[in-house]
C-alpha cells in the first residue's frame, strides 16, 4: 500500500491526458507534482490545476526536479518525447521509484496519422521505457486508454477500465491509484509485456471516437470479471 | 440487408467457437452449413447442433463444398490452418460472397503459448485472408474476441462487443448477423486493417481468463457509444 500522503509526480503534466489525472488526483485529496520540459508551464499547469479543485495540493517543477520528489512518477509525455524525456530524468531516478508508462506509440510520432501505430522493436513503449531506467526502477503501464476529456470533466465519471501491467508489486500499488479516479477500475494485466496489447488498443478507440463522433472518447469495459477483481 | 433464408456456412464448425455460433444461429432460427476438412466430422457436429436446437435447419459438408452453398462465409479454424484452409476452398469462393475471418495469430501456432501472439507480414491474419481470396469477395473480420463457452452455453447471452471491419457494405451485413445472437453487439470497427487491433486482443482476454479464473472466458464493451451505433 502506497502512503496516500506520497505525492504523485506526472511528468507532462501540461499535457491533456497528464493534466486531466493532476486534476483528478487532487480532487480526490492526494498531493500531485507536475513535471515539464519548462518550469513556468510546470508552474502555469499547477495554476490551472487549483482554479478547478480549490486548495489543490499541487506543484510545478522542470522535469528532472519533479522526478526527485515522488515515489510514483508518471510518465504522460506525446511517445515522440518518451525516450528523451526518460533519459533526461534517469540520472535522479533511485531504485524503488515506480516510473508508469502511459506511452501509446501512435504513428503521429512519425508524421502518420493516430489510426494508427508504429512498431516498438522492444514489443510495447512500456518495455522500451523499462530499457532506459537504472537498475531497480520497475516500470508499470497503465492509464493509455483513459479519455483525456473525460477526465478533465470533473463532474462526470471516466467509465473505463484501466489495464495495468509489470512486476507484481509495482503493479498492485499503481492498480490502486486508479481507485482515486470515479468510473475507473483497474484490471490486472499480467507482465509488462502485454502492454502491446493495451498501447494498441487506444488507436483503436481513436478510431472509433471518429466513426461514432464522440469527440468526449470512447472507453471500455472487461465483462465477466468476478465481483471484486482485486490485484 | 442480407436474406434471412440465406445458409451461413461456419468453415471449422466443428471447433469450440464455431460449433458455438452455428448453435446460436440456428437458435436464432437461421439455416446453418457446417464445414470440416472432414466430411463425417461435419456431419457428427450437425448432429450435435440438433441435439441442442431442436428443429435446428443445419448440414454438414467437408469444407469446399460448405463453401459453395452460403453467401456468407465464416473461417473459424485454428490459425495454423487458416491460409491452407483458405487455399482449399478459393476455387469454389465466387464474386459477391463474404468471407468472415475470425483468425487470431496466437503463438500456439508455433509451438508458443495463446498469451502470445505471431506478427503477420500482412499486417493481420485477416489482411493475410484477403491476400489469398479470388478479387471481388471481401474478407470481414469479426468474432475474434467472443468466448466459445459463452456462445455455446445457450441458456446464457455472450456479453460481448464484436468489433466488425472491412469494406462498408460486407461490413455492415455482417454486423447484422451479431444481432441473431443474445448479448453481441457490433460496433464498426471501420477498414480491414483494424482487425490487428482485435485479433491481438484475443490474446489478453486469453491472459485475463487465466488471471482472473474465468474459465467461461471474459469480454468486453465499449462504452460512451451513442445509444444507437448503428454501422
Amino acid at each position: 500500500m502506497s502512503d496516500a500522503s506520497d505525492p504523485i509526480a506526472i511528468l507532462g503534466g501540461t499535457g491533456d491526458q497528464g493534466l486531466g489525472l493532476a486534476l483528478r488526483f487532487c480532487k480526490a485529496g492526494r498531493s500531485v507534482v507536475i513535471g515539464s520540459r519548462k518550469e513556468e508551464r510546470a508552474l502555469a499547469a499547477a495554476e490551472q490545476v487549483r482554479a478547478a479543485v480549490p486548495g489543490a495540493d499541487v506543484l510545478g517543477f522542470e522535469n528532472a526536479t519533479a522526478t526527485g520528489k515522488a515515489p510514483i512518477v508518471i510518465l504522460s509525455v506525446p511517445f515522440e518525447h518518451t525516450a528523451s524525456t526518460v533519459k533526461s530524468v534517469k540520472e535522479v531516478l533511485t531504485p524503488g521509484q515506480i516510473l508508469v508508462s502511459m506511452a501509446v506509440p501512435l504513428a503521429t510520432a512519425i508524421g502518420d496519422g493516430a489510426l494508427r501505430t508504429v512498431g516498438i522493436w522492444q514489443g510495447s513503449a512500456a518495455e522500451l521505457v523499462q530499457g532506459l531506467v537504472p537498475k531497480g526502477v520497475p516500470v508499470v503501464s497503465a492509464f493509455q486508454n483513459v479519455s483525456a476529456h473525460r477526465l478533465q470533466h470533473l463532474e462526470g465519471d471516466v467509465e473505463c477500465d484501466v489495464i495495468v501491467s509489470g512486476a507484481k508489486e509495482p503493479r498492485a500499488r499503481i492498480m490502486e491509484l486508479c481507485a482515486l479516479v470515479p468510473g475507473l477500475r483497474a484490471v490486472d494485466g499480467g507482465p509488462l509485456a502485454n502492454a502491446r496489447f493495451v498501447e494498441q488498443w487506444t488507436a483503436l478507440l481513436i478510431g472509433l471516437n471518429v466513426r461514432y463522433k464522440v469527440p468526449e472518447g470512447l472507453g471500455f469495459r472487461i465483462t465477466g470479471l468476478p465481483e471484486d477483481p482485486g490485484s
